[in-house]
């Protein structure tokens, strides 16, 4: 007899990450309908097959879409293919494969990352040179690959024509350019523009697809836009300990997410949730928005003991210690009812200061 | 509107990996269980935190269970948090770590594996001796783990006695072990022992223990049994990409498995399944069975052609290219009807050549 | 019959780097008389076992000397011994570490380096600050080691009470102080202290102790001051591929230099003849020096041609291609008549402009 | 005043290793002609620019040197240099990458070598064929390299036709050839061929050039043959620690081993010396050759307590700690003085037992 039991009460929401949000109904009866019977394990199960038909149909025809575990996976899978061991990654100091991996790839995978301090968490042609330099030279770790998040970590969103300029820049300075896509959904439903807009068409050359954050249980893809800028790639997701071996369940959630228009409804949905609760926390007194609401996250500066008292009632990560600023993401599952709430906490929190 | 479809013919089964097979419902039941609302990522949800009192109930109460992704990854993990920089590993030449896993403990991890042949994927105190030499010579990568597989990569079982003199030799030498746990309930179904009378019991440090064969989705734990034996396994765990963000998901289908008897359920099942093979195809002139069937696998010799028109009807894998040795492995899911088509085709074939 | 010839004018200098220098007299000496015979190959021959004292006499009788083949494998090295593989090492962006090693910190030890830019090559507690942080989250890499580079890239000094403050506030935060000394005796020589005053006296835990720019043909040595600081160097020196097998031949160069004064001799020559650069041209029209001359180097700016010009008669390097700045080393065997000889050429190709 | 002084005694000689031998006068010589004045350092200076030309004068006018500090540094860099990171090098079981590097191939470049029991040291093609399988395959590292020894560990040397067969095999199955020489010139001059009838003409790609062993003060150096079997030498050297900023000293010593014949009459003296060892003790009771002497190593077991008398008198090491092998070596430094008066105590030692 079944021991499954529900332990967390379901009509609870923070406000801290869209990775505290459960999976998608359209995607758990994805994973239900994949099961049953024996599938070849290790991707060559035919959910799997079918997924390439699918990102290629939104990246075009010559993308390739490696299923991986997580996005620490993807990112880490995705620039050790581009790399050769003595080649270095130039990324905003502030990028997540720089501030929240652990150190992954510099242990896992030896590579420098060369940092530039950016105003908004977006890289230009221009910051790029500060570390676009010395090719040649064995002192220094060559640059190959530029990587840039979309949307950025600070809640921006770079726009087609400013990929197009690093894309550009990239070319001429003989560097790949990688994107960590963790939240590409909530850009391109922000621009209202496809998936490729930001991607193919703009001259990135790897992608990681993140599916977790947008209703997925689990997984991630590397997407390979153009195969000469990697190598080795089917090895080095197996030596990573990033081949899943009942692949089926990763790919056939992902069909799920994108054959339709998943995608694009959660997204929209959480850069909506983000726009409102923006707009309803704006005007409060001593609530200060600090950055541009570009997709699904706010960042605020509220008074400290404010911030405490709301934090028992929502739960949400401080971004920056120093600076006291705070960030509230909104994710696929937010309703309007969940921000209302919040913000009238927000606004009862500050009005007890 | 969702997309999701079903694109394979649940009945087929085959007899190539336990890791074909898909997720036993009970766990699916669970996956649905944990769904919606919001839980904390990374592993502070209650899923997680409920998942040790499960792990402690078999494993005694000091173990503690890290879940992670998938198998490699419990043992690269594992076997990393257990050793420093210049040390090394010895297993078994036949070894999965050394045979399976795409060179991920040296490529991740710098490990060095000390490997011994085996006469059937068992080590021994004896066998041990041939590598565990060199203690305090600058010249050798320093020997610290012993790392065994239960049950085998060769289908066979250590007993708990045999366990017991590997780990009073680990001890007198100063070595720690490690226990490959992919099939453990397979083993302890066969030996009709609890789980830690092949773990907690005889002196092992640290296990990988293993869901995907057993009827999840996907997940493995690497289970402490000695915390001594580890340093920064909760940063190794995130460095190595291994760290889910969503765990609930994770935890919830070991939850599953381990709080009643469904391990137990799912591995007597497989076991019994590969002994009914067995015994159908013993008998079978041109079949040779070249191992002892002690859990799920069956090792067989038979005919080049009969084995190629054999897998044209069932999916299964040639273990060694040079003697033409199959393996034939039987999973949770594999039912006696499975087993009589598959020994029925056998016997077609072989009268056939 | 010997084939050896001389190929070069011993009578040309540069100001490019102290590097370029050869090997000084009476450490060619020493070599000479420690040939002959054989001795126990990787370092348990009597030069290796006498260097221990005469490391000892200048840096207390707890310190422990390890021989090496260069600077980076001293830094290298000496780091890996202090942290674990998920620790990280906070510097300043312009250190050797960051900078001039290829790399080798994250490829070769997976090293996370967390850099702090500074206005002089300098840190202070306030500048580690900024990313002495995330202790205990697994998902920054550990922050466990601050090194600081003496006498620095840009040719500052650190005085001791400088240290000592760096030093005690590593204390504080659970940190270890990492010395790169590859030019510690022209900090030394110049605020005349003991090489002790400015390392065991003052906090730091381990040394990298620069031979080859003082004078050594090769060898550095990695100076353990707090063994509880470090492990498994015995082995990391010999897996990092800097365990020299005929080592006293890299000890008998290091007595020949610590056991007399020839390191003071060799480094007050150094720094005075940086001095009398820096006083020679900081009054010619078009020079501009750029950095406080604290040690053996000088850093200026001049106009392009001019400094195009003059690099054909005598070679150094541009330290930043976008601001034009010049860096010029002198060594142990510059002379008066070199330094005269180059402010000369400085002046004319200046007046000439 | 100069500290230098003479710490031992350089008359006495041992039979342990070649690594014991001290540095031959000529290249004594050499280093000291190399001194003084400036020269560019890390390599372009005019004695490393030199030296290739001497280096195509054995190997061929496409031939490579790059100088390196010590051997572990030569096979590391140069099978790095030979291989992606998922790549995997197959060695006999005996090679010194295996058994005496620390795990630096392991640890420093996440090579994984696939060993191979031999007889006496030497691949053979159908020896290779147990590791050379897999090609594909992500779950298995990929053969890319076979690395051999010459003259071998255990005192063998392989003819040129039998590296040849190994070339040619190499070159079917798609893999590269590196030669381990640290005792290259010892098999050269055994055979009485000129350097590149072992390595150039016989299809050798990449090739570690021992110095150290045959009288240099320290310096190996990587040949590239095969100029299209590496990738990225030049930074990979930097970044693994083994370019040396006065790199002239190494080159300088190197020229004078091989542009006139020094390191043949080095080791055929060691070659000489080991051949008349042989046959001094052959016949006393009690000892038994066991392996042929080929070079300049000559193994035997004796009886335990006469072995352990004689070490007492001359250095040597026990090469199995099991059987009680020993291994006796000659130099380029031994005479027949040492010989006579070793196989004098041989027969002393043996005769009380």
């Amino acid at each position: 007899m079944t021991q499954a039991r529900r332990r967390h009460d379901p009509e609870v929401k923070a406000f801290a990450s869209d990775n505290y949000a459960g999976v998608h109904p359209e995607v758990l009866q994805a994973v239900a309908l994949a099961n049953g019977g024996h599938q070849i394990a290790y991707g060559e199960d035919v959910y799997t097959e079918a997924l390439q038909e699918v990102f290629q149909r939104h990246f075009g025809p010559q993308a390739q879409a490696w299923p991986v575990f997580n996005g620490t996976g993807a990112n880490v899978v995705g620039l050790r293919a581009m790399t050769a061991p003595w080649e270095a990654v130039i990324c905003a100091e502030s990028a997540h494969v720089n501030t929240d991996e652990g150190g992954a790839p510099e242990q896992m995978a030896g590579l420098k990352l060369l940092t530039v301090p950016t105003p908004d968490g977006r890289l230009t042609p221009e910051l790029i040179d500060r570390q676009a330099w010395g090719f040649g030279d064995e002192h220094r770790a060559q640059p190959k690959v530029v990587t840039i998040t979309e949307s950025t970590e600070l809640g921006t969103v770079y726009t087609p024509e400013q990929i197009a300029a690093i894309s550009a820049h990239c070319r001429e300075l003989g560097l790949l350019l990688h994107l960590d896509g963790s939240r590409l959904v909530n850009a391109a439903a922000a621009l209202e523009v496809p998936l490729r807009a930001l991607t193919t068409d703009v001259g990135v050359d790897v992608l990681s697809f993140g599916g977790t954050k947008s209703g997925l249980m689990f997984g991630e893809a590397i997407v390979v836009l153009n195969p000469s800028a990697v190598r080795g790639l089917v090895y080095l997701r197996k030596s990573s300990m990033q081949l899943a071996s009942k692949m089926r369940f990763v790919s056939a959630q992902f069909e799920a997410l994108l054959a339709g228009d998943l995608w694009l409804r959660n997204a929209r949905n959480a850069n909506a949730m983000a726009a409102r609760l923006a707009a309803a926390v704006r005007d409060i007194p001593g609530v200060t928005l600090t950055r541009a609401v570009e997709a699904n996250a706010v960042f605020a500066v509220l008074p400290r003991e404010a911030a405490d008292r709301l934090r028992k009632r929502f739960r949400f990560y401080t971004w920056n210690e120093a600076t006291g600023e705070v960030r509230w993401m909104t994710a696929f599952d937010t309703t309007e009812a969940d921000v209302d709430a919040f913000a009238a906490a927000v606004a009862e929190e500050l009005s007890a200061s």
